[in-house]
């Protein structure tokens, strides 16, 4: 049985050394002026969400690790800077991890966690054909 | 100057080795439903797009190598199935590749190539931070 309500792309995360070289690409060449920049600490991030126009609200976020030892941090080191996950926004992230769940889909979260977004789980990359896929139940 | 009008995502591409097996979990799982699954002897490759919701028309695109030789089978198999690239949507490619030219970004097309969606040009990973992106001008 397929998840019920996914239904649009919330944002592409990207993984950078420096937000602010990665936004003379994105925001100065392409012109997408970023919402939001800010750390977040208990990630050990800084992260900036760039939004594209129009009721759907997708956005590109800009990830750069503050500790070169957390999993950003980790996964620059082995990859380079690319993309790092895409998240799909859903009506009820309950029922979606409890399907995930039922179908023995790997998930990082047995609950799910607290996102900037809202609440989400991520599916690991063995389970969706090598792509990190997260998804979330925008906070109201 | 930025480039004027990149307004949406239009797909998100990801490399798989088999369509029909990365449905499973995309169309079966997640529950998006493929609007079109088409092979493309040009390019040597079988493509499905999901379409979500709303306006935007964001999708996801399934891209199947048909030759393992070619660049999508070659990434494969450096990389293992996942993200290949991201596309924008741009009001006018011309416009774009001009001003990309223009900011000596590194770019894939000297002239927009005809895609699946449109007239688009690739800019090569190394000028986005390691990002394949493509821009499309939508076919009307």
């Amino acid at each position: 049985m397929p998840i019920a309500g996914v239904q649009r792309i919330d944002h592409i995360a990207i993984a950078v050394r420096d937000i602010d070289a990665a936004l003379a690409f994105y925001r100065d060449t392409l012109g997408i002026a970023p919402s939001e920049i800010k750390d977040v600490p208990t990630e050990g991030v800084r992260i900036a969400f760039l939004p594209m126009g129009g009721p759907d609200g997708s956005k590109i976020e800009l990830i750069q690790p503050l500790d070169p030892a957390n999993s950003i941090g980790r996964f620059i080191d082995k990859h380079g800077e690319g993309q790092h996950h895409i998240c799909l926004a859903v009506a009820d992230i309950d029922a979606a991890l409890a399907q995930l769940q039922a179908e023995g889909v790997p998930v990082l979260d047995q609950t799910p966690r607290i996102a900037a977004e809202g609440r989400a789980v991520f599916i690991h990359p063995k389970g969706a054909h090598g792509v990190l896929v997260e998804l979330v139940q925008p906070a109201e």
